[in-house]
C-alpha cells in the first residue's frame, strides 16, 4: 500500500522548480527531483507521467477555463469583450501561483524545447477561443481574429505581468493590453 | 569539382514536399529527397543542413523583410499601422509561392515537432517586430501590443488565405483581418 504523503505534488513541482533553475532542465533526472522532495520516485510517477509534465500538466486546465467563460458571456457580448472576459477568468486562476509562475517561466525561457510545447498550448487555447466565439454565432472570421488577438494580448500582459514587481496584477496587465490595442486600432 | 545543376534548391524543395505528402516528414530520408530529384546526397547538403531546413530554411528571410519595412515606414505612422505595412510586405514575398505555402503547411500541420517549428518562427517575428518598433521610439507596451497583435491578425490571415481558392490574395486576407479587428476593438 501507499503510504499516503501530505502535498506530495505541491512539494514535487517545488523540488522540481528547484532542480530544473540550478542545473538545468535537460540535467535533472526524476530520480532526483523525488530525492529533493523527501518522496520516492513511485510517488512521482503517481502524479506525473514525465518531468515534462511537472511544468505543462497532464491536460490545459486554462484551456476549459477560457471555454467556460466564453460561453456562460451574455448572448449580446461582442467577440473581442467575450475573449476579455474569458482571459479574466484565467487571470484569476493564474494570479494565484505568481511565484511558481515566474520559476516556471524562467526554467521554460532557457529550453527551446520547453518554449516550443507552451507556444503549442497557447496555441491550442486560441483555437479552443475561437471554436467557442463560433458556437455563440460569431463568423468564423472574427471568430479567429477575436482569438488570435485575445492570446496575443494574453502573451504581452502575462510577460509584462512576471516582469514587474510581486504588486503586480495579471487582469490590470490584461486590461491595459486591451486598452492599448483599443487605442492603437481607432 | 562539383557538377552544375539547374535549379537543383527548387527541384530539392519539389521532391522533399512530394516525399513529405506521400509518406509523412519522419519516414522521408535525405537519400530518397536527393534520389527523388535526380540528385546526390552531396548536392542536397551543398542546399541544405537537414531536412528541416528544406521547411524552414537555414534563416528566418521574413524577419529581415519585416523589421527593414517598420525601419522604413515615414516617422509619423503609428505602431499597428507600421505592424500592418511590415506584413503587406512579407505578403508579397509570400504570395509568389503560394502553391508552395500550401504544401508545406499541410506537412507541417501533420506532424507535431514541426507545428512546433512553425510557433517559435512566429514567435521570432513578433520579437523582431517589437524591437524594430521600440527603435521608431514606440513604448516597450505599445510595442508589445503591436507586435503580438500584427501577428497574430498574420496567422489568421494566413490560415483563411491558404483555406481559401487559388485566386486568394494574402495582402487582402491581412487587410481584412484588420478591418475585423478595428471592429471588433470599436
Amino acid at each position: 500500500m501507499a503510504r499516503w504523503e501530505p502535498n506530495a505534488r505541491g512539494r514535487l513541482e517545488d523540488a522540481a522548480l528547484d532542480l530544473f533553475t540550478e542545473r538545468g532542465y535537460d540535467k535533472t533526472t526524476i530520480a532526483e527531483i523525488a530525492q529533493r522532495a523527501g518522496l520516492t520516485e513511485r510517488t512521482f510517477f503517481r502524479h506525473f507521467a514525465d518531468k515534462r509534465e511537472v511544468l505543462f500538466g497532464a491536460s490545459n486546465p486554462l484551456l476549459g477555463v477560457l471555454t467556460d467563460a466564453v460561453a456562460a458571456a451574455p448572448t449580446d457580448t461582442p467577440p473581442l469583450d467575450a475573449v476579455a472576459a474569458a482571459l479574466d477568468s484565467a487571470a484569476a486562476v493564474l494570479q494565484e501561483r505568481r511565484s511558481y509562475a515566474r520559476r516556471r517561466q524562467a526554467v521554460i525561457t532557457a529550453n527551446e524545447e520547453l518554449l516550443e510545447r507552451e507556444l503549442v498550448k497557447l496555441a491550442v487555447l486560441a483555437e479552443g477561443l475561437a471554436t467557442a466565439l463560433r458556437s455563440r454565432g460569431a463568423s468564423a472570421a472574427e471568430a479567429a481574429v477575436a482569438a488570435e488577438t485575445g492570446i496575443a494580448l494574453f502573451r504581452a500582459a502575462y510577460a509584462s505581468w512576471l516582469a514587474a514587481d510581486d504588486t503586480a496584477d495579471l487582469a490590470e496587465c490584461l486590461h491595459s493590453a486591451f486598452a492599448t490595442l483599443r487605442t492603437l486600432a481607432r
